[in-house]
Protein backbone atom coordinates (compact mmCIF):
# COMPACT_ATOMS: atom_id res chain seq x y z
CA UNK A 1 0.00 0.00 0.00
CA UNK A 2 1.75 3.48 -0.69
CA UNK A 3 2.20 5.68 2.00
CA UNK A 4 -0.58 8.58 1.41
CA UNK A 5 0.25 12.38 2.76
CA UNK A 6 -1.90 15.42 3.28
CA UNK A 7 -1.48 17.47 -0.08
CA UNK A 8 -1.07 21.11 -0.65
CA UNK A 9 -2.64 22.94 -3.94
CA UNK A 10 -0.53 25.79 -4.59
CA UNK A 11 1.16 28.50 -6.86
CA UNK A 12 5.26 28.50 -5.20
CA UNK A 13 6.00 32.21 -4.89
CA UNK A 14 2.07 33.66 -4.77
CA UNK A 15 1.39 35.27 -1.15
CA UNK A 16 -1.40 33.12 -0.04
CA UNK A 17 0.68 29.84 -0.78
CA UNK A 18 3.62 31.34 0.98
CA UNK A 19 1.45 31.45 3.99
CA UNK A 20 1.13 27.71 4.65
CA UNK A 21 4.75 27.00 3.26
CA UNK A 22 6.02 29.18 5.87
CA UNK A 23 3.70 28.04 8.82
CA UNK A 24 4.36 24.47 7.56
CA UNK A 25 8.47 25.16 8.28
CA UNK A 26 8.02 26.78 11.57
CA UNK A 27 6.35 23.68 12.85
CA UNK A 28 8.77 21.42 10.78
CA UNK A 29 6.15 19.70 8.96
CA UNK A 30 7.03 20.72 5.61
CA UNK A 31 8.19 17.58 4.67
CA UNK A 32 4.86 15.83 5.71
CA UNK A 33 2.88 17.23 2.60
CA UNK A 34 3.31 16.80 -0.86
CA UNK A 35 3.09 20.09 -2.45
CA UNK A 36 0.89 19.59 -6.04
CA UNK A 37 1.55 23.26 -8.37
CA UNK A 38 -1.80 24.42 -9.52
CA UNK A 39 -0.64 27.12 -13.01
CA UNK A 40 -2.40 30.15 -11.46
CA UNK A 41 -1.28 32.47 -14.22
CA UNK A 42 -2.55 29.98 -16.70
CA UNK A 43 -6.06 30.11 -14.44
CA UNK A 44 -5.80 26.47 -13.87
CA UNK A 45 -7.66 27.06 -9.86
CA UNK A 46 -10.47 28.71 -12.25
CA UNK A 47 -11.14 24.63 -13.96
CA UNK A 48 -13.67 22.46 -12.96
CA UNK A 49 -10.87 19.89 -11.35
CA UNK A 50 -9.37 22.69 -9.50
CA UNK A 51 -12.74 23.99 -8.38
CA UNK A 52 -14.29 20.69 -7.18
CA UNK A 53 -11.47 21.27 -4.65
CA UNK A 54 -12.50 24.42 -3.77
CA UNK A 55 -15.45 26.26 -5.25
CA UNK A 56 -13.96 30.01 -4.72
CA UNK A 57 -11.13 29.12 -6.96
CA UNK A 58 -8.53 30.04 -5.30
CA UNK A 59 -5.04 28.69 -3.59
CA UNK A 60 -3.74 27.02 -1.01
CA UNK A 61 -5.78 24.21 -0.57
CA UNK A 62 -5.32 21.15 1.71
CA UNK A 63 -6.53 17.79 0.64
CA UNK A 64 -6.62 15.18 3.70
CA UNK A 65 -5.72 11.35 3.31
CA UNK A 66 -9.21 11.02 3.46
CA UNK A 67 -9.94 13.35 0.85
CA UNK A 68 -11.40 16.31 2.90
CA UNK A 69 -10.36 19.65 1.34
CA UNK A 70 -9.65 22.86 3.68
CA UNK A 71 -9.22 26.08 1.71
CA UNK A 72 -8.40 29.18 3.48
CA UNK A 73 -4.95 30.65 4.85
CA UNK A 74 -6.39 30.72 8.67
CA UNK A 75 -8.09 27.27 8.52
CA UNK A 76 -4.99 25.48 6.85
CA UNK A 77 -3.05 26.99 9.46
CA UNK A 78 -5.32 26.25 12.11
CA UNK A 79 -4.51 22.42 10.92
CA UNK A 80 -1.14 22.12 10.87
CA UNK A 81 -0.81 24.45 14.50
CA UNK A 82 -2.86 21.86 16.03
CA UNK A 83 -1.37 19.37 14.27
CA UNK A 84 2.43 18.96 15.80
CA UNK A 85 4.92 20.70 16.21
CA UNK A 86 6.30 23.80 17.80
CA UNK A 87 6.00 27.15 18.26
CA UNK A 88 1.82 27.59 18.53
CA UNK A 89 0.97 30.24 15.38
CA UNK A 90 -1.95 30.97 16.75
CA UNK A 91 -1.54 30.69 20.38
CA UNK A 92 -2.32 28.89 23.68
CA UNK A 93 -4.30 31.24 26.04
CA UNK A 94 -7.59 32.48 25.26
CA UNK A 95 -6.12 35.95 24.85
CA UNK A 96 -3.45 34.66 23.14
CA UNK A 97 -5.64 33.31 20.54
CA UNK A 98 -8.00 36.33 20.34
CA UNK A 99 -5.23 38.46 20.27
CA UNK A 100 -3.44 36.67 17.23
CA UNK A 101 -6.76 35.88 15.76
CA UNK A 102 -7.70 39.91 15.27
CA UNK A 103 -4.38 40.84 14.07
CA UNK A 104 -4.54 38.09 11.50
CA UNK A 105 -7.78 39.59 10.36
CA UNK A 106 -6.49 43.34 10.65
CA UNK A 107 -3.58 42.77 8.49
CA UNK A 108 -5.57 40.47 6.03
CA UNK A 109 -8.47 42.74 5.40
CA UNK A 110 -6.37 45.94 5.51
CA UNK A 111 -3.27 44.79 3.71
CA UNK A 112 -3.10 41.29 2.47
CA UNK A 113 -7.03 41.80 0.61
CA UNK A 114 -6.67 45.19 -0.13
CA UNK A 115 -3.47 44.82 -1.67
CA UNK A 116 -5.45 42.12 -3.57
CA UNK A 117 -7.94 44.16 -4.84
CA UNK A 118 -5.80 46.68 -5.92
CA UNK A 119 -3.92 44.17 -8.33
CA UNK A 120 -7.41 42.47 -9.46
CA UNK A 121 -9.47 45.12 -9.88
CA UNK A 122 -6.82 48.13 -10.97
CA UNK A 123 -4.57 46.56 -13.14
CA UNK A 124 -4.60 44.05 -15.39
CA UNK A 125 -3.98 41.51 -12.36
CA UNK A 126 -4.06 37.62 -14.51
CA UNK A 127 -5.14 38.78 -17.47
CA UNK A 128 -8.54 39.60 -18.86
CA UNK A 129 -9.27 35.59 -19.15
CA UNK A 130 -8.65 35.13 -15.71
CA UNK A 131 -10.32 38.68 -14.21
CA UNK A 132 -13.99 37.85 -15.17
CA UNK A 133 -14.96 41.23 -13.14
CA UNK A 134 -12.90 44.68 -12.40
CA UNK A 135 -13.73 47.84 -10.77
CA UNK A 136 -10.94 50.03 -11.08
CA UNK A 137 -12.28 52.87 -9.13
CA UNK A 138 -12.81 49.89 -5.97
CA UNK A 139 -9.15 48.68 -6.93
CA UNK A 140 -7.81 52.53 -6.61
CA UNK A 141 -9.18 53.29 -3.48
CA UNK A 142 -8.07 49.86 -1.71
CA UNK A 143 -4.42 50.61 -2.73
CA UNK A 144 -4.80 53.85 -0.06
CA UNK A 145 -6.30 51.24 2.21
CA UNK A 146 -3.40 48.92 1.59
CA UNK A 147 -0.84 52.56 2.58
CA UNK A 148 -3.18 52.75 5.70
CA UNK A 149 -2.97 48.78 6.89
CA UNK A 150 1.23 49.27 6.50
CA UNK A 151 0.67 52.62 8.49
CA UNK A 152 -1.30 50.67 11.36
CA UNK A 153 0.54 47.77 11.56
CA UNK A 154 3.93 49.93 11.56
CA UNK A 155 2.41 51.89 14.76
CA UNK A 156 1.83 48.83 16.51
CA UNK A 157 5.07 47.38 15.84
CA UNK A 158 6.39 50.23 17.40
CA UNK A 159 5.29 49.14 20.67
CA UNK A 160 5.74 45.02 20.41
CA UNK A 161 8.34 43.19 18.66
CA UNK A 162 5.73 40.99 16.55
CA UNK A 163 2.69 41.96 15.16
CA UNK A 164 0.75 40.39 18.01
CA UNK A 165 2.77 40.39 20.62
CA UNK A 166 6.09 38.96 21.81
CA UNK A 167 6.12 35.87 19.89
CA UNK A 168 5.94 35.06 16.25
CA UNK A 169 2.79 34.03 14.99
CA UNK A 170 -0.29 33.45 11.87
CA UNK A 171 -0.44 37.42 12.10
CA UNK A 172 3.11 38.07 11.00
CA UNK A 173 2.96 35.52 8.49
CA UNK A 174 -0.15 37.24 7.17
CA UNK A 175 1.71 40.38 7.03
CA UNK A 176 4.94 38.87 5.41
CA UNK A 177 2.44 37.97 2.91
CA UNK A 178 0.84 41.12 2.14
CA UNK A 179 4.07 42.90 1.66
CA UNK A 180 5.16 40.64 -0.84
CA UNK A 181 1.96 41.17 -2.60
CA UNK A 182 2.93 44.96 -2.38
CA UNK A 183 5.96 44.41 -3.42
CA UNK A 184 4.80 42.28 -6.59
CA UNK A 185 1.97 44.95 -7.34
CA UNK A 186 4.41 47.71 -6.52
CA UNK A 187 2.27 49.00 -4.28
CA UNK A 188 4.89 50.71 -1.81
CA UNK A 189 5.36 50.63 1.31
CA UNK A 190 5.52 54.00 2.94
CA UNK A 191 8.71 55.60 4.18
CA UNK A 192 8.30 56.44 7.36
CA UNK A 193 7.00 52.94 8.34
CA UNK A 194 10.28 52.55 9.73
CA UNK A 195 8.68 49.84 12.26
CA UNK A 196 7.44 47.60 9.37
CA UNK A 197 11.01 47.60 7.26
CA UNK A 198 12.63 46.98 10.00
CA UNK A 199 10.61 44.37 11.83
CA UNK A 200 10.90 42.75 7.92
CA UNK A 201 14.35 42.74 7.30
CA UNK A 202 14.22 40.69 10.64
CA UNK A 203 11.52 37.92 9.61
CA UNK A 204 13.38 37.72 6.54
CA UNK A 205 15.83 36.03 8.46
CA UNK A 206 13.74 33.47 9.75
CA UNK A 207 14.83 30.38 8.56
CA UNK A 208 10.83 29.72 7.41
CA UNK A 209 11.20 32.37 5.03
CA UNK A 210 14.77 32.86 4.33
CA UNK A 211 14.18 29.42 2.69
CA UNK A 212 11.19 30.45 0.52
CA UNK B 1 -13.36 46.58 45.50
CA UNK B 2 -15.18 46.80 42.44
CA UNK B 3 -15.88 43.61 40.54
CA UNK B 4 -14.51 43.79 37.36
CA UNK B 5 -15.89 42.28 34.46
CA UNK B 6 -15.59 41.67 30.70
CA UNK B 7 -17.20 44.84 28.63
CA UNK B 8 -18.72 43.86 24.89
CA UNK B 9 -18.84 47.42 23.30
CA UNK B 10 -22.11 46.60 20.89
CA UNK B 11 -24.90 47.82 19.48
CA UNK B 12 -27.62 45.18 20.16
CA UNK B 13 -29.67 43.95 17.04
CA UNK B 14 -26.71 44.56 14.64
CA UNK B 15 -25.44 41.89 13.09
CA UNK B 16 -21.95 41.59 13.88
CA UNK B 17 -22.43 42.21 18.11
CA UNK B 18 -24.66 39.31 17.18
CA UNK B 19 -22.39 36.99 16.52
CA UNK B 20 -20.99 37.39 19.78
CA UNK B 21 -24.12 37.39 21.51
CA UNK B 22 -25.39 34.16 20.41
CA UNK B 23 -21.80 32.78 20.82
CA UNK B 24 -22.09 33.69 24.94
CA UNK B 25 -25.56 32.61 24.71
CA UNK B 26 -24.10 28.92 23.52
CA UNK B 27 -21.71 28.90 25.74
CA UNK B 28 -23.42 30.27 28.98
CA UNK B 29 -21.34 33.03 29.27
CA UNK B 30 -23.75 36.09 28.73
CA UNK B 31 -23.97 36.91 32.07
CA UNK B 32 -20.37 36.86 32.60
CA UNK B 33 -19.71 40.12 30.48
CA UNK B 34 -21.35 44.00 30.68
CA UNK B 35 -22.65 45.06 27.95
CA UNK B 36 -22.06 48.83 26.53
CA UNK B 37 -23.70 50.43 24.19
CA UNK B 38 -22.21 51.75 21.48
CA UNK B 39 -24.60 54.15 19.05
CA UNK B 40 -23.81 53.26 15.78
CA UNK B 41 -26.29 54.90 13.92
CA UNK B 42 -25.25 58.19 15.09
CA UNK B 43 -21.59 57.08 14.46
CA UNK B 44 -20.01 57.30 17.99
CA UNK B 45 -17.87 53.68 17.23
CA UNK B 46 -16.04 56.53 14.39
CA UNK B 47 -15.47 59.04 17.39
CA UNK B 48 -11.85 59.45 19.41
CA UNK B 49 -13.06 57.34 22.35
CA UNK B 50 -14.51 54.37 20.66
CA UNK B 51 -11.28 54.42 17.87
CA UNK B 52 -8.85 54.50 21.16
CA UNK B 53 -10.81 50.85 21.66
CA UNK B 54 -10.59 50.10 18.26
CA UNK B 55 -8.95 52.01 15.21
CA UNK B 56 -10.65 50.40 12.70
CA UNK B 57 -14.21 52.02 14.19
CA UNK B 58 -16.33 48.70 14.09
CA UNK B 59 -18.37 46.95 16.94
CA UNK B 60 -18.43 44.50 18.82
CA UNK B 61 -15.28 45.07 20.79
CA UNK B 62 -14.02 43.22 23.72
CA UNK B 63 -12.68 44.65 26.50
CA UNK B 64 -10.90 42.56 28.95
CA UNK B 65 -10.13 43.39 32.97
CA UNK B 66 -6.56 44.43 32.21
CA UNK B 67 -7.46 46.66 28.97
CA UNK B 68 -6.76 44.93 26.43
CA UNK B 69 -9.24 44.94 23.58
CA UNK B 70 -10.08 42.25 21.22
CA UNK B 71 -11.91 43.31 18.26
CA UNK B 72 -12.89 40.81 15.22
CA UNK B 73 -15.93 38.35 15.63
CA UNK B 74 -13.93 35.54 15.08
CA UNK B 75 -11.27 36.79 17.80
CA UNK B 76 -13.51 37.14 20.55
CA UNK B 77 -15.05 33.97 19.72
CA UNK B 78 -11.75 31.96 20.43
CA UNK B 79 -11.66 33.64 23.49
CA UNK B 80 -14.81 32.99 24.55
CA UNK B 81 -14.51 29.63 23.42
CA UNK B 82 -11.67 28.54 24.78
CA UNK B 83 -12.08 30.20 28.33
CA UNK B 84 -15.21 28.22 29.42
CA UNK B 85 -18.33 26.18 28.89
CA UNK B 86 -19.86 24.06 26.32
CA UNK B 87 -20.34 23.60 23.05
CA UNK B 88 -16.81 24.01 21.21
CA UNK B 89 -17.71 26.30 18.89
CA UNK B 90 -14.38 26.15 16.75
CA UNK B 91 -14.14 22.65 16.89
CA UNK B 92 -11.53 20.39 18.91
CA UNK B 93 -9.57 18.28 16.59
CA UNK B 94 -7.11 19.89 13.80
CA UNK B 95 -9.60 18.84 11.19
CA UNK B 96 -12.43 20.32 12.88
CA UNK B 97 -11.05 23.56 13.66
CA UNK B 98 -9.85 23.99 10.09
CA UNK B 99 -13.15 22.93 8.50
CA UNK B 100 -14.68 25.22 10.77
CA UNK B 101 -12.78 28.36 10.45
CA UNK B 102 -12.93 27.88 6.45
CA UNK B 103 -16.51 27.57 6.39
CA UNK B 104 -16.78 31.41 8.53
CA UNK B 105 -14.26 32.24 6.61
CA UNK B 106 -16.49 31.78 3.34
CA UNK B 107 -19.30 32.95 5.33
CA UNK B 108 -17.74 36.19 6.00
CA UNK B 109 -16.71 36.81 2.82
CA UNK B 110 -19.09 34.95 0.58
CA UNK B 111 -22.04 36.20 2.17
CA UNK B 112 -22.11 38.52 5.31
CA UNK B 113 -19.20 40.85 3.90
CA UNK B 114 -21.03 41.02 0.54
CA UNK B 115 -24.54 42.02 2.00
CA UNK B 116 -22.35 44.86 4.59
CA UNK B 117 -20.50 45.93 0.91
CA UNK B 118 -23.69 46.30 -0.77
CA UNK B 119 -25.56 48.26 2.02
CA UNK B 120 -22.76 50.52 2.54
CA UNK B 121 -21.75 50.83 -0.88
CA UNK B 122 -25.07 50.69 -3.02
CA UNK B 123 -27.29 52.00 -0.62
CA UNK B 124 -27.37 55.28 1.91
CA UNK B 125 -25.82 52.61 4.63
CA UNK B 126 -25.79 54.68 7.97
CA UNK B 127 -25.49 58.12 6.10
CA UNK B 128 -23.72 60.36 4.50
CA UNK B 129 -21.86 61.51 8.06
CA UNK B 130 -20.89 58.26 8.76
CA UNK B 131 -20.42 56.71 5.20
CA UNK B 132 -17.43 58.64 3.74
CA UNK B 133 -15.98 56.75 0.89
CA UNK B 134 -19.17 55.05 -1.31
CA UNK B 135 -18.56 52.73 -4.78
CA UNK B 136 -21.88 51.87 -5.56
CA UNK B 137 -20.67 50.19 -9.02
CA UNK B 138 -18.73 47.89 -6.43
CA UNK B 139 -21.86 47.13 -4.01
CA UNK B 140 -24.49 46.82 -6.54
CA UNK B 141 -22.20 43.83 -7.83
CA UNK B 142 -21.61 42.68 -3.82
CA UNK B 143 -25.67 42.49 -3.88
CA UNK B 144 -25.84 39.34 -6.63
CA UNK B 145 -21.98 37.85 -4.91
CA UNK B 146 -24.29 37.58 -1.53
CA UNK B 147 -27.14 35.95 -3.92
CA UNK B 148 -24.27 33.60 -4.91
CA UNK B 149 -22.60 32.65 -1.53
CA UNK B 150 -26.52 32.13 -0.26
CA UNK B 151 -26.24 29.10 -3.00
CA UNK B 152 -23.00 27.71 -1.91
CA UNK B 153 -24.23 27.76 1.49
CA UNK B 154 -27.75 25.97 0.53
CA UNK B 155 -25.66 23.23 -1.24
CA UNK B 156 -23.47 22.10 1.92
CA UNK B 157 -26.75 22.30 3.97
CA UNK B 158 -27.99 19.51 0.99
CA UNK B 159 -25.20 17.72 2.73
CA UNK B 160 -24.78 18.36 6.30
CA UNK B 161 -27.22 19.33 9.26
CA UNK B 162 -24.91 22.56 9.69
CA UNK B 163 -22.55 24.90 7.96
CA UNK B 164 -19.60 23.32 9.11
CA UNK B 165 -20.35 19.73 9.77
CA UNK B 166 -22.35 17.65 11.90
CA UNK B 167 -22.15 20.11 14.57
CA UNK B 168 -23.47 23.51 15.61
CA UNK B 169 -20.05 26.12 14.93
CA UNK B 170 -18.82 29.59 15.00
CA UNK B 171 -19.83 29.27 11.07
CA UNK B 172 -23.22 28.83 11.71
CA UNK B 173 -23.05 32.04 13.81
CA UNK B 174 -22.02 33.84 10.84
CA UNK B 175 -24.11 32.63 8.50
CA UNK B 176 -27.03 33.59 10.82
CA UNK B 177 -25.55 36.75 11.24
CA UNK B 178 -25.13 37.42 7.25
CA UNK B 179 -28.95 36.41 6.66
CA UNK B 180 -30.10 39.03 9.61
CA UNK B 181 -28.37 41.32 7.60
CA UNK B 182 -29.54 40.50 4.33
CA UNK B 183 -32.78 40.75 5.88
CA UNK B 184 -32.34 44.36 7.10
CA UNK B 185 -30.46 45.24 3.69
CA UNK B 186 -33.60 43.68 1.48
CA UNK B 187 -30.96 41.32 0.18
CA UNK B 188 -33.58 38.40 -0.54
CA UNK B 189 -32.63 34.30 -0.04
CA UNK B 190 -32.75 33.41 -3.39
CA UNK B 191 -36.29 30.48 -3.37
CA UNK B 192 -34.83 27.68 -4.67
CA UNK B 193 -32.21 28.00 -1.56
CA UNK B 194 -34.68 26.01 0.55
CA UNK B 195 -31.69 23.59 2.47
CA UNK B 196 -30.75 26.91 4.03
CA UNK B 197 -34.28 28.04 4.44
CA UNK B 198 -34.95 24.91 6.45
CA UNK B 199 -31.77 25.10 8.06
CA UNK B 200 -32.81 28.77 9.24
CA UNK B 201 -36.10 27.91 10.75
CA UNK B 202 -34.05 25.36 12.79
CA UNK B 203 -31.07 27.64 14.16
CA UNK B 204 -34.15 30.01 15.04
CA UNK B 205 -35.45 27.91 17.85
CA UNK B 206 -32.07 27.60 19.37
CA UNK B 207 -32.33 29.28 22.91
CA UNK B 208 -28.96 31.26 21.59
CA UNK B 209 -30.85 32.40 18.81
CA UNK B 210 -34.04 32.98 20.40
CA UNK B 211 -33.14 34.87 23.43
CA UNK B 212 -32.12 37.52 20.75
Amino acid sequence: MDEMVDKVYEFAGFPNPARVRIALAEKGLSDRVEFVSVNVPAGEHKRPDFLAKNPFGAVPVLELEDGTTIAECTAITEYFDHLAGEPMLTGRTPKERATIHMMQRRAESGLLDAVAAYFHHATPGLGPDIEDYQCAEWGTHQRSRAADGMRYIDGVLAKSPYVAGNDFSMADITVFAGLAFADAASVEIPAECENLLAWRDRISQRPSIKGE
